[in-house]
């Protein structure tokens, strides 16, 4: 096991009827930022229900927050917190508002220059708003993590960042909110889970064996808990189920003492925004191939995931493997995302570009640091 | 899913040589009082090793804090405390002298009375010294969570207490610290996280599947790495391995909206209580005859950890059951515990003493509130 620090101090409120309890975790006499996204917190009575819970305390509101949050949008929330001076961001969504959110709760104090800086330079960021959340979409595990991912239209570019003062307070989880989503985010929130759990754990063995198995642990009841949902989208247990898997993906607890990856998610950030695909699609397209490139690296790993949470037992270990990465396929078609590159019409020529890209700022990728340029476009060409 | 609340703000540092870190935890200028135990911390370096890392600290000791740590001692501690107006505590060693030093950071500050009602009253604690550790012991928990477990001797009680104010601030778990425990520490250790697992999974079920696989995910892992760790006391990664499962088994991840129990170690505390046992020794002692009178309300989750944990798949209901416990049993003496009430000398008249003990103070066990007098009678009875 390698050495780790392991921090979380997120307090979590989790269960119907949660909204409600706001108030008990807000310190009082703060001016609130109230932060949400496009509006389906108007339409499913999670806004309203927030407002009620709010009573007695200041609040603004700042909507908007598109997925895959934009830097110029964010920039506007910053100044309202500088001109209002408000004391707390309470970010109402799922990972994009969240994400957003966190950077408005930095940028509020950071005047060394652009605070573009935060995602792209080396920069220590000293000093946030508080801010607590009200998910409702479970997906990216910012509701208990110190990350964010950022775009910028303008350039081009998504990155991420991170810091412990970002961390939200505290988040409320009422896995009702999320009985009508659209199916399409309810999807992607299951793949982005799968596939954050994955990239710290098909890796290469240094002696985890807890961490593997909690790793499986959330793949398993994924696995199991995704079709529920789609066929009965108020099954209550089911929508916790995932909605607590989703928490339990990024929460840096898998991660303890292993061994991670993220070359799916850094190739998949430039799909999204050379292409425009949802976070979740890019991570289904590019993890087969990402799989297929790195078989030999992954070997014993992909062998155990195989065994353990799609039962593939027989055959020689290559034909385990394939049959490995053909379920983690099936699995996520079954959920109606395509896995093909050319289902988002992205032809081979668009490969080079990816590697261009991730190679002009000296990414290289892999927890062996082996996946330069030529080995991204050889990736994308084994995605299908 | 039960609804619930998960906060757990402890920094863990884990791994060879994290003891060299502790000034980066420790707020400067404190005046630290280092808690330790009967001085394995001397014999072992692990002294040497905390004493070097807070070097430029102004350091009082105190030692002496048993197993089953013991108020009139605590009491002493409180005074220095007090007296010489300590800022914080860090406490070396095993779960008992972490639950001591909880004691002594709330008691610090008690003014309502006998601080012993902290543990037998409903007292809320409002204020406490700032504790850290350094385990040497992976078993409680308590490194990561916010109990105390303190024995009154005079009284004969042995009581919990529980404030989010005592969770340690951070913890070093360095797992060659434990490369010298002693056999019997590290097996009770091994046994003492087990039954945590299980005293929090084999209940009733509410449809709990990722937290059941985080659970079978410690046992599982305590009963492969358990044997490596007797066959070599040295190797590192079964050390690290069983101290993270000791970590996981009580920091409050697994009870999330699942049933506890707990009635293993209500009655194991009378036991070791009246008759000396240690902590482990009692629940190994216990939780077999508990399992048997138990098996109809427990009947799904013992079937489930029989089948995911103990591989046992044939055979009717009632023989996996039979089954399931045998094997339990069985690891429990493979590691060299005794599980028989005759072991240590207690026979069937002492049966109804610890009865008596639990009923003088209404306590009604196990997750159904079904375990009264006259069950924990049936329950001793089965015990073997």
């Amino acid at each position: 096991m390698e050495n780790f620090e392991y921090y979380n101090p997120t307090r979590l409120i989790f269960g119907r009827g949660s909204i409600a309890r706001l108030a008990e975790f807000l310190p009082t006499g703060q001016k609130v930022l109230l932060t949400y996204g496009g509006g389906s917190i108007m339409a499913n009575g999670v806004h309203r229900q927030v407002r009620e819970a709010l009573a007695g305390y200041e609040v603004l509101e700042f909507g908007g927050i598109e997925a895959n949050p934009e830097y110029s949008t964010l920039r506007k929330a910053v100044q309202i917190c500088r001109q209002e001076d408000v004391d707390f961001l309470l970010a109402v969504g799922g990972g994009s508002v969240l994400d957003g959110t966190k950077f408005i709760a930095a940028a509020r104090f950071f005047d060394d220059g652009d605070p573009w800086r935060m995602c792209v330079d080396d920069v220590v960021i000293e000093r946030a708003l508080p801010l607590a959340s009200v998910l409702t979409l479970p997906a990216t595990g910012s509701e208990a993590n110190a990350g964010a991912v950022i775009s910028h239209r303008e350039l081009g570019q998504k990155r991420p960042f991170m810091s412990d003062l970002v961390r939200p307070k505290f988040s409320i989880l009422d896995p009702e909110t999320t009985f009508t989503l659209p199916t399409r985010q309810t999807i992607n929130g299951i793949i982005d889970a799968f596939v954050h759990v994955v990239e710290q754990y098909v890796t290469y063995d240094v002696n985890t064996p807890l961490q593997d198995r909690q790793a499986e642990a959330i793949l398993s009841t994924l696995v199991e808990e995704g079709p529920k949902v789609l066929a009965d989208p108020r099954n209550y247990d089911a929508r916790a189920n995932i909605m607590w898997c989703a928490t339990q993906a990024l929460n840096g607890l898998i991660r303890c003492g292993a061994i991670s990856d993220w070359g799916t998610h850094m190739i998949g950030h430039e799909l999204t925004a050379l292409w425009g695909l949802d976070h979740a699609q890019s991570l289904a397209v590019v993890l087969p191939g990402l799989w297929r490139h790195e078989k030999q690296r992954k070997r014993n790993k992909l062998l155990q995931y195989g065994e353990r949470v799609w039962g593939i037992r027989d055959g020689d270990e290559n034909a385990r493997i394939e049959g490995t990465i053909a379920k983690t396929v099936a699995f996520f078609q079954s959920l109606g995302v395509k896995t093909n590159p050319a289902d988002y019409d992205i032809s081979e020529d668009g490969y080079a570009k990816v590697a261009d890209r991730l190679a002009a700022r000296g990414a290289i990728l892999g927890e062996h640091d082996a996946i330069g340029r030529s080995e991204v476009i050889s990736i994308l060409k084994l995605c299908n």
